[in-house]
């Protein structure tokens, strides 16, 4: 378990690091200093968050799978030590397990062994119930009940088109949300070292029920991807049907190609999101058709003040689900309902 | 009627102006100078092409409905003259119209008689069959047969979120395609004097049918505003109708925004690509549900192999509708089906 955040270093103690400058007064630091933080997986996620994390001045340990993925890590400096053997992360006081959904929710026997038993343990998966409810269980069938409330479901929700070990960059967490979806298990200690850990990279700290996280999130990041592949098979069977696939192409532009982005990404991801939120998805794809059916009745009835109606409302909406203002550091995150 | 392009200027007898100068070589030049370009309408198109076109040392001048538009298209330099009265169009050899569809569809007819008789026609509606027709019938209704011939159906596909008299920037429509769709009463030489206007603004050069052209703009651009304004509206009652509207929008990030960005844009404009492109859009809307349907019943029956497999069509197909590489200026339009 942490300690209590220690008293802020006095003013002008600092080695004069512009990482170390800038979050002097961060309420982080003093939780956070003093043992390694462990990353396992250094993707995206995980190699994002050694960058951050090490320009904070943290030491950071990893654990990879792959002896290839250590060393081109250990080339881009991902975290301060990087190993395939999972006794790299010994001495953690809080480990991070940045892995995909699958790998997280069937881990690696010996990366649970190795966990240090005193450790918060957290993950950044975009699927959170599953998540809790596994991890739960897996430490008490291990013989670490008193772990499973150290264990602090989370979800950093950041991202680019990259993915694998030349994917991590600095400052990929800052002003982004990161959301941690306690219960009445998890220890307030250890959701505090994790609000430290959002903390010290500049995220947005949000908390909310696991299973309110993962019906929303199919609304605002799952139900995207397949509204937008759908576009994607769409306009090229549509267009090759009638022989103007390669108009199609020329003419296509910055709409098209927006509009289509998380639909023409990652598919693994988007596999893994649907399969560990499956009936969450098949709501938001039942409203969503509802609402494509009815603006296409509209046209197919030539409704046009209600089409433009509704075109209107969705002008309006849009802004709302645009980034918000960033939250002050330490204020109480924002109603849920 | 246009001249035949007049021999370049020889090198080194420019003002030594940056515009002139990069386009020194350009076989537009010969085409356009000497009789001043009129622009119908100083929204986003028609107040980026009035920049544009003085930037490259043309004479421009504008043509706006209201008196206020006028006096900040001056304030602007949209135009090197802006006026109300239609006479400011007289001596000039190209007209641009540069009206939303329905003032297009359905013009002023003191517009109509102030058109110069012998001037070449275009304009840059996102709907190309029924412009064409419209005007061709128009010209021909107002004892102008002659100049039918001489109207030349454009679509120059660039855009922003904006619109209006503030809304027009300096290089809108550079690397962008311009499409033409030419029929069999088009005359060669006012087909050859819009490609200069293209030239001049160095957008990409494109022509093909007139109905091809709306059947494949209806999947790659009109679909996708439907596309996105079902995704806020469902997304907002979805998350709303469960107590988590403040939540979602709290998540919402890059990749909502992204899909959403012309579905949430110009309802006026999406309701006039919808209505004068109505069964292009209906057959596209088919298209589309029966793919997300398809999508949605894969994640109902847990077919995972077959999503993943759609998932990984849909990465492999998003490039070949990104930006194409730049047409050399000069070359013939790509083969159409």
């Amino acid at each position: 378990m942490p300690a209590d955040p220690s008293p802020l270093p006095p003013p002008g103690s600092t080695s004069g690091q512009t990482a170390w400058d800038r979050t002097l007064r961060s309420p982080w630091r003093g939780l956070l200093e003093g043992q390694p933080v462990g990353i396992v997986g250094l993707g995206l996620i995980g190699g994002s968050l050694g960058l951050d994390l090490q320009a904070a001045g943290l030491e950071v340990r990893a654990l990879v799978h792959r002896e290839a993925t250590a060393e081109r890590a250990r080339q881009r400096g991902l975290a301060s030590r990087v190993a395939t053997d999972p006794a790299v992360l010994a001495g953690c006081g809080l480990v991070v397990l940045a892995l995909p959904l699958d790998r997280l929710l069937d881990p690696d026997p010996a990366l649970l062994q190795a966990l240090p038993p005193a450790a918060v343990l957290t993950d950044v998966g975009s699927v959170k119930q599953p998540v809790l409810s596994r991890w739960q269980t897996l430490l008490e069938r291990n013989g670490r009940g008193g772990q499973a409330g150290l264990f602090v479901a989370g979800h950093p929700m950041a991202g680019t088109a990259l993915a694998g070990v030349e994917a991590g960059v600095a400052g990929l967490f800052r002003g982004r949300p990161w959301v941690a979806t306690p219960d009445a298990r998890t220890e307030p200690g250890a959701l505090a070292l994790v609000r430290a850990l959002a903390g010290a990279v500049e995220a947005r700290w949000l908390t909310c029920d696991a299973a309110d996280h993962d019906r929303t999130v199919a609304w605002i990041s799952h139900l995207p991807v397949l509204v937008g592949a759908a576009l994607l098979q769409a306009a090229d069977r549509g267009s090759g049907a009638a022989g103007l696939g390669d108009l199609a192409r020329a003419l296509a532009s910055s709409g098209f190609a927006d509009t289509t982005r998380v639909g023409g990404g990652n598919p693994e991801l988007g596999l893994l999101m649907a399969r560990c939120n499956r009936e969450a998805l098949l709501a938001c794809l039942d409203g969503y058709q509802e609402a494509i059916g009815s603006l296409q009745e509209l046209v197919r009835n030539e409704r046009w003040q209600e089409l433009a109606g509704a075109l209107l409302e969705a002008q309006r909406l849009r802004p709302g689900f645009l980034s918000p203002p960033p939250l002050p550091p330490g204020d109480p995150p924002p109603p849920q309902g």
